[in-house]
């Protein structure tokens, strides 16, 4: 009798350990998702838009989509497939990022990117640079063709000259509606700092007007051999100062990707380079098995806005699970299935 | 009898689950250390060393353990006391940091530094400055003076200036040592070119010499109100290129501080970004209940050396516990207890 009441325990035991082991497995057998893109996280109100620059936006964003579908459907790497899925957005004057790129306070326009290849975990970084056309490319240059894994400024422009790359003078990335979001962000911080002359937050060096710390755009991928990769690329913040850099090209921070999942953020870079934010969700599901959605949310939707910051990002796991948490008004996103199936949102619902 | 039985076994896993719980706090409670340092890890060969360098990086640590420790005697921060330790070492020509930083390629001095606040995970960061006599001070005043936490290049410079700090002429840091070993590897370079133009990976761009990589200094302190703090600075790279970033001011690749643990790093840079090495650890402590010896253990003598990569670490967490595990010949590290007792070690004895 004992023995049966100490059997059946240990069954209940082991019972609970493989439980704890497979559903998760099983549920995440669900996913189906081979590509994941963002084109920023911000104040994206419906009230804003209207009906041609949505369309515009769903456009370039399934644009993007098919593009690195395509590459993943002709058996090329996730790494491939995300490089091609940013240039796309890259080259659209809609994100910011390559062309459509913020503008500095010096009336620049200053580049920052990552990508990363979860397999081996290489990835390559650039920083600051200003004549590249797509920066993407050469932080993939970086990784593939040099021993580093960061370059900024104008060293990084002199290493994607010798790679190859395609250089452009820097007003290729001047864009009407950056400029004057430029000159309407200056006009207000003088007003701000008039208003504001005692609050001693508003005369911190390098202060920024918060609704324009967004854009950014990112890709995720799972290639045909299981493969995950991630890629981000950014203007940075209109208006900034002091050759700042954001998360975006920063591995581990607004770029991640090993054997469980790929990470591109976009936010208020500042909170999510202290909050460590793609390596601590792929820390989350290795060392807590949390699933990418629970881990996801915990980072963007708990730490983070304790921390005060905002902003979302996309995450994809091995098992094709996507998660999409951001806490912002909208982030402009989209994912591809296996199947080729689109799907591009833009606001919370 | 049955119920004896099941109450035996339900004693046992409660007893199981508080064992686990509170020996690792008894073991806490031995740690006892208040500042920990490096001075960077390498091949740092005893029979290369003459009694008076050994005797001069003694003194040198010493003096950084020592100024530290009097900024926490003294009631200030964990920051105030990594910062002021890691001055003494950018101060001294020994160290690859400040006065005494390798040369790049083209015969510059491009310095790196980060800190971070455990105590509300504020950090602030630089990277390729020429022109700031201590980075590690202006990295803290990107942390407490503006709304950014990393600024490179001459934007940085200009805002260092802004904020008050020092700035000197390029050639303050111009050493003799560094410059003969830019020489010596340049020309080593060369050989190797012309012996391995047949091997791919010797013409990877920006390749360099291994033996190279190493330096960088460090710090993590816990203040009297159980805050820690990190602080790390460097020179980089011997003969590096393009604008080439290492992990040292990469926020939680190089330097990370938390509520539980404070981390600087100093290795081969590349390998340290891809393992992201320092938020690793913290992750490690917080979701796997590693110790601090256990998490530091299994990135630098595991994960880093799995990809190729080595170097090494110094931790320290929230009860004074230390870690400095290094995969390398040697490094240049040492501690100071509560009680003002002051050990500095060179090699793995």
């Amino acid at each position: 009798m004992i023995n049966y009441v100490k059997v059946k325990i240990f069954i209940s035991f082991v019972m609970l350990f493989i439980s704890a082991q497979v559903f998760p497995q099983i549920n995440k057998s669900a996913g189906k998702y081979v590509l994941v893109i963002h084109g920023g996280a911000g104040t994206i109100l419906k009230s804003q838009m209207t009906p041609e620059k949505e369309e515009a936006y769903k456009a370039a964003l399934t644009l993007a989509l098919r593009t690195g579908y395509n590459k993943l459907m002709a058996g090329e790497s996730s790494i491939s497939a995300v490089e091609a899925a940013v240039i796309v957005m890259e080259n659209s004057p809609l994100f910011n990022a390559g062309k459509g790129a913020v503008f500095t306070n010096e009336g620049k326009n200053e580049l920052d990117a990552a990508i990363m290849d979860g397999s081996n975990l290489m990835a390559g970084s650039v920083a600051g640079v200003t004549t590249i056309k797509n920066p993407i490319s050469a932080a993939r240059a970086i990784m593939e063709k040099s021993e580093h894994v960061m370059m900024v400024g104008s060293g990084a422009e002199k290493f994607a000259l010798e790679a190859g790359l395609e250089i452009v003078d820097p007003k290729y990335f001047w864009t009407k509606e950056r400029w004057d979001a430029l000159q309407q962000i200056k006009k207000q911080d003088s007003i701000k700092k008039i208003n504001n002359q005692t609050d001693k937050k508003s005369i911190k060096l390098g202060s920024e007007n918060h609704d324009h710390k967004f854009g950014t755009v990112g890709a995720v991928a799972l290639d045909n051999k299981g493969n995950l990769a991630a890629a981000t690329s950014t203007g940075g913040m209109t208006n900034k100062k002091y050759g700042r850099v954001g998360d975006a090209p920063l591995i581990g921070v607004g770029t991640y990707a090993n054997k469980l999942v790929g990470i591109s953020c976009t936010g208020w870079g500042e909170y999510f380079i202290r909050s460590v934010v793609a390596h601590d969700v792929a820390a989350l599901m290795e060392y807590k098995n949390m699933t990418v959605e629970q881990a996801a949310t915990e980072v963007i939707m708990k730490k983070v806005p304790a921390l005060g910051g905002d902003g979302g990002l996309i995450a994809l796991d091995k098992d094709g699970n996507v998660a999409m948490p951001f806490n912002t008004a909208g982030m402009y996103r989209g994912t591809i299935t296996k199947q080729g199936k689109i799907e591009v949102l833009i606001y919370k619902d």
